[in-house]
């Protein structure tokens, strides 16, 4: 299945890699694996489809959450745990977007139980020559927490490989009170004393494997914190490490509204305008892209896209993902038919819809050449922010859309 | 500058009346009055503007949570705590969005110290003869916490008629954790044993007005809970309420992003179709009714939109917050020039623009009837998933704007 022709079908990441950008890329001296539960059911979510398996831009949420942990390079081996009917779903996913670091187990009936599987997961069942041992370091993260970078990875693990254990932490957004049995307040905490215990964590393998093996069944069963299983069980205090606001989980909703818009917020920040060869075309291009430039970058290319046979190849080789045909209303254009106009407008939709399989949005603007000079450039600048709106909302509905100003 | 020329400009509500639709009236007899502390500076947010001032759908976010109070018929009063800097700004929006109930007062430096000037400013300078009498109970509400409904308002202030104090809770999204001084694990509280204090809380104005006079400078600059507060100096043990999920604190621009969705999905609940007045146009409406009616209500009106001299007035009288408008293209089009379609085109988007101002949205549909019936078909389900998704996103650059399938 995988080759030549599956790599060219290979979905574009929907998150840029932020480290390797910046020339970050990190080292490390010991081996680390990552163990991501997903077995749990959403029910905060009010929906059917566990939170991990919600779509974000028809994606997956678990498969971002992958996506992360594969520009991480130094990462080896990334275990998902998964419940029992959500198996095939897990491994359809992984296969569909080639998470080549991956694999699958089933988990437990609770958190504690399910991570402890994938723990196993990294040390039985291995062939006895294999080159794989287990792992230094183990990286636990949940799977709804899809936003986490190389940076607080690394510091994680690097703090667990020097003290045992290690957790991101992040101040409390709200006070913390205590209730007495009959629902009154009983005490409340002072909030700078305290902290959220968020994800990832990271635990030399021994440690987090012996703590689980010497915890309680209460513990396994009500328990929700790794931090503290290595505390009580190994006398091991983790360190803490201040990590960054996206690492919140998406639990209702409302996260998946915000995860989403994060996404599209950085697929908005190019934009490659295609202007056709004709002069007045040319000449709208220019000033589309003066206005444009004012809020994301802007190439512009002198190509007639309907003449164009593999314009589909030209344009995913550029790094751009979306972009704009002028299409303008000339004088000479008054007397064209509908027919002739639908004709343009099918072909361009059926390029954009080729295109959109690889994230990339095409849409074409329509702008009205015979206006004065002041009315044009009033065109022009609502056609700037018409395609600014629709780079940002990315709606799959209006993919190809023709738009006239 | 009140009267009938301005309530005919007032701004429609952007998230209806929940407990109204379900005819779910609460009534109170006491008096209930609020104070919303809003002098934060949103350091959080990332952004230069306060966070309560951030716009949702071109309208501050204070706004909106005002409004949720002002559907409160028995709260008769909101006392909106500012810093001097946004004292202007915060009146006008108050007078911009008619906020009759609402006054404002300057802040002090801590978020303690303003519910106090809030408090201060509900007995205070008031005329001698006045008929408005310091209120039985106060309801203290975060600004950026907008989707607070009825019914919590409710339950909280009938708990702090009845107990003296009272505070919504969630359950905790992490567990929380105590750090020693070098940065490392001290203890992790059992979650279930805790709960997040959120808003509203409610008290009756005696306690918390003894509480602040009496607690210490330490206190008020250091504190974050005015149950804590009840607490230690009237000695008035909170009751503690289950709060719904809606009530997050608006806290990073992640919450605008979901907060933006959340009431653009409220919005988006129903649709008018204008049809025109030819047969064609009709059967294509017809077609597309049974469409958007498996996500949304919809209704079909068969009149001639640009024929029509009063559109705006006729529209904004319906109960809908959402119109498109079919331009069907017919047979009999083929000849017709780009000029005139063009016109027409632009007087759609003019009547859209004064309709917008109003919370409506009009779009026009152009929908080629020269097709195939199954053709046909296939364009009218595109329309329909074209339409939803504006709707949906509700963008301010594609008011007004032309679609073609």
């Amino acid at each position: 299945m995988a080759g030549a022709g599956r790599d060219s079908q290979r979905h574009r990441p929907l998150v840029g890699d932020r480290n390797e950008q910046a020339g970050q890329r990190r080292e490390v001296d010991f081996s680390v694996a990552a163990v991501l539960p997903a077995s749990g059911c959403g029910e905060r979510m009010g929906s059917t489809t566990p939170k991990q398996f919600c779509p974000l831009l028809q994606r997956p949420l678990i498969s971002l959450t992958l996506e992360a942990f594969e520009r991480v390079h130094w990462i080896t081996e990334v275990v998902v745990v998964v419940s029992q009917q959500n198996f095939e779903l897990m491994n359809s996913v992984i296969d569909r977007y080639s998470h080549s670091r991956a694999t699958v187990v089933v988990g437990g009936l609770t958190r504690h139980q399910s991570i402890f599987n994938g723990l196993k997961a990294l040390v039985e069942n291995r062939p006895h020559q294999s080159w794989l041992e287990k792992p230094e370091v183990v990286i636990i993260h949940d799977a709804v927490r899809p936003f986490v970078e190389e940076d607080i990875l690394y510091r994680v693990a690097s703090a667990a490989n020097k003290h045992g254990a290690a957790g991101a932490i992040r101040p409390l957004i709200s006070t913390v009170v205590a209730t007495n049995p009959e629902g009154y307040l009983d005490h409340s905490l002072e909030r700078s004393k305290y902290r959220a215990s968020e994800m990832p964590q990271a635990f030399t393998f021994d440690v987090i494997y012996r703590a689980y093996e010497q915890c309680t069944d209460y513990d396994l069963e009500h328990g929700t914190e790794c931090l503290h299983l290595a505390l009580q069980y190994c006398g091991i205090s983790a360190k803490l490490i201040d990590g960054p606001p996206d690492l919140w989980k998406v639990t209702y909703k409302r996260d998946l509204y915000a995860a989403e818009s994060i996404i599209k917020e950085s697929l908005s920040k190019s934009v490659c305008i295609i202007a056709g060869m004709q002069e007045g075309q040319i000449q709208l291009g220019i000033l589309l892209q003066e206005d444009l430039q004012l809020v994301m970058k802007v190439d512009l290319l002198k190509w007639s896209l309907s003449k164009e046979s593999s314009c589909v190849q030209a344009i995913t080789s550029k790094q751009h993902y979306n972009f704009i045909y002028i299409n303008v209303h000339l004088n000479n254009m008054e007397a064209s038919s509908f027919s002739v106009w639908m004709d343009d407008f099918t072909h361009i939709k059926q390029l954009a819809k080729e295109a959109s399989r690889k994230n990339i949005l095409i849409y074409s603007l329509l702008i009205n050449s015979t206006q004065s000079t002041d009315k044009i450039h009033e065109s022009v600048k609502q056609g700037a922010s018409i395609i600014e709106s629709l780079i940002k909302q990315r709606s799959p509905a209006l993919i190809g859309q023709l738009l006239v100003v």
